[in-house]
């Protein structure tokens, strides 16, 4: 079995951000009718995704994806915490309506109404209802609600802690995704994106946030930012700041994704990661939807890319499916209670 | 020959820093004295370099470095433009000394007195003094004087032309280089140093600068951030943004240094990013000073991973020294003169 760990709705139907759009207008303007949530049929979901990512899954060859509302969209910046709040329950029970249709091949992940300066426990409500009654099997946590202004704390600071300790006693593991960026300064999915996968991992280093939750799983997507192609940096780094080796520091508990979209960045990720710290995924349809002239394959097909590594089979099952099933073990638990 | 292009002067003496801290002590407290240009002799200024970077060099076969300020020392961010001029100039006077004392082996590059929120024009005077009178061959241009805040604009932005009219009026090239970070989520080295190579990158993708200047030519240290490890990512983002080829719409006008500080890093940086673009750098003394336990080697002893590369004696003349004479032209007068 293939489990594609990073994937977003990006396609669900338009009625979904015509809801977003005047959720927005109404925030500028309380004169505006309030937002009406979106009436979407099952038949305009299936389509959704039948055409999209079910068949670029069964193109590609993967069985399942753990899968979240779209990133850009969370938009943890715009407008306030009430405003959050019913966006995310809006796009998380759709998340919760593509798995109960397609439930051989989705698993849920879900947004949280995050909002600058709003103390992350107030995302905990949310967090239970997905994982609790919904099923959802993980979360996405924006490290930087402001959107690019990273006027937050570091995400090892104690403000983030009661968020943990949930995610501890709940036994889900969080991605550290930010969403869209109102910094003119960073593009979202070729700086934003990048940045704050960096700035985590750096984070997770200066810190000791592991010591306090040794169970706690953070997934950093689009393979670890940078920190792979500066490993000796980051080792030397925790070594100047007398920090314990990584593997023992940061490497249990956090893990890179698969999210590079080229063969020589491939490669790298796999030479320099330890096999049990990696997790295959594409974030389809995401950053880069088209076609590689130089391969004539999708940017984002990554799966070519570890085939092409040859890995011997008990490492491809690792990466896989076997890392995830480890990292999200209500996923595991799932696959089991049908014999999977 | 082999050029080091990235080298800041972080063994200073400390009289130099004593100044600094003088400077940031009566910006807070104007009933203090005014900081005093500190006094510090040839010899101290021998020693300093000698036992540090000339020893490095000679030990690992370095014959020049260019050469400025230490970089997290600039801080833009702090105090005024008055008091980053006084700095930049103190700083430049250091750099000047150092080249001065040692001619074959220091080129200099110069300092800014860049202030978030004034105009860059008025760092052109400071970078013509360097450049014409003081013989520097090219300057660190900071990105974020805001110092992790990121509230001016991207490179990009019209309101950085007068500078760059400047570059190229007196041809010489810029190190795209921030300062140190006063955003607590950014530890300097760790992740804003390679969080703004990145956002610079893509700065560039999205904009269209090198249309406006096609004779510019930017350096982006530290590898290039992590643009060469997702560089399917950004071949792609081009591809989506409707951008021309990154060969053609950046890459003739931006360089990468080789400051990565592992092996499997340096191989990818030489896999994906094409010859001519890759300039020898180590940045010694700077982010990692520490022996890599797994090399027995210094982290920045970047010149081992190059040799490991086994590159053909005309890639290697390039990246050693060919390219650094393209890249800044008036060192590669300065050698003629000499008959190098």
């Amino acid at each position: 079995m293939i489990i594609d760990c990073h994937g977003h709705y990006t396609t669900a139907p338009s009625a979904l951000q015509d809801f977003r759009d005047a959720q927005i207008a109404r925030f500028g303007d309380s004169g505006l009718p309030a937002a009406k949530p979106p009436t979407i049929s099952d038949d305009a979901i299936r389509q959704s995704i039948e055409e999209n990512q079910l068949k670029a899954m069964r193109d590609r060859g993967a069985d399942m994806t753990v899968f979240s509302p779209k990133a850009v969209g969370m938009g943890h910046h715009i407008g306030d915490e009430t405003m959050s709040l019913a966006w995310a329950r809006v796009c998380n029970d759709m998340i919760h309506r593509v798995v109960t249709l397609f439930p051989d091949h989705f698993f849920g992940v879900c947004q949280l109404p995050q909002s600058p300066g709003v103390p992350i426990k107030n995302s905990v409500h949310e967090l239970e209802r997905c994982i609790t009654e919904l099923g959802f099997v993980g979360c996405n946590l924006n490290p930087d609600p402001s959107g690019g202004n990273w006027t937050g704390m570091p995400l090892t600071d104690r403000s983030w802690y009661p968020f943990y300790e949930k995610l501890v006693e709940l036994d889900v593991p969080a991605m550290i995704h930010v969403s869209g960026s109102c910094n003119p300064n960073f593009h979202h999915t070729g700086a934003h994106y990048i940045n704050a996968d960096t700035t985590a991992f750096m984070q997770f280093i200066e810190g000791d946030l592991f010591a306090d939750f040794p169970d706690l799983r953070l997934i950093i997507p689009h393979g670890g930012g940078a920190a792979p192609y500066h490993w000796g940096r980051y080792r030397g780094l925790a070594d100047m700041l007398k920090r314990p080796p990584l593997a023992d520091h940061v490497m249990k508990n956090v893990f890179f994704d698969t999210c590079v979209y080229h063969q020589a960045g491939i490669d790298l990720l796999f030479r320099v990661i330890d096999i049990d710290n990696i997790l295959f995924a594409s974030e389809m349809f995401g950053a880069v939807k088209t076609v590689d002239p130089e391969t004539g394959h999708n940017f984002d097909d990554t799966k070519r890319y570890l085939d092409a590594l040859d890995l011997p089979e008990e490492d491809r099952r690792k990466v896989f499916q076997g890392n995830a099933r480890r990292v999200y073990p209500r996923l595991d638990a799932a696959l089991k209670a049908r014999g999977k």
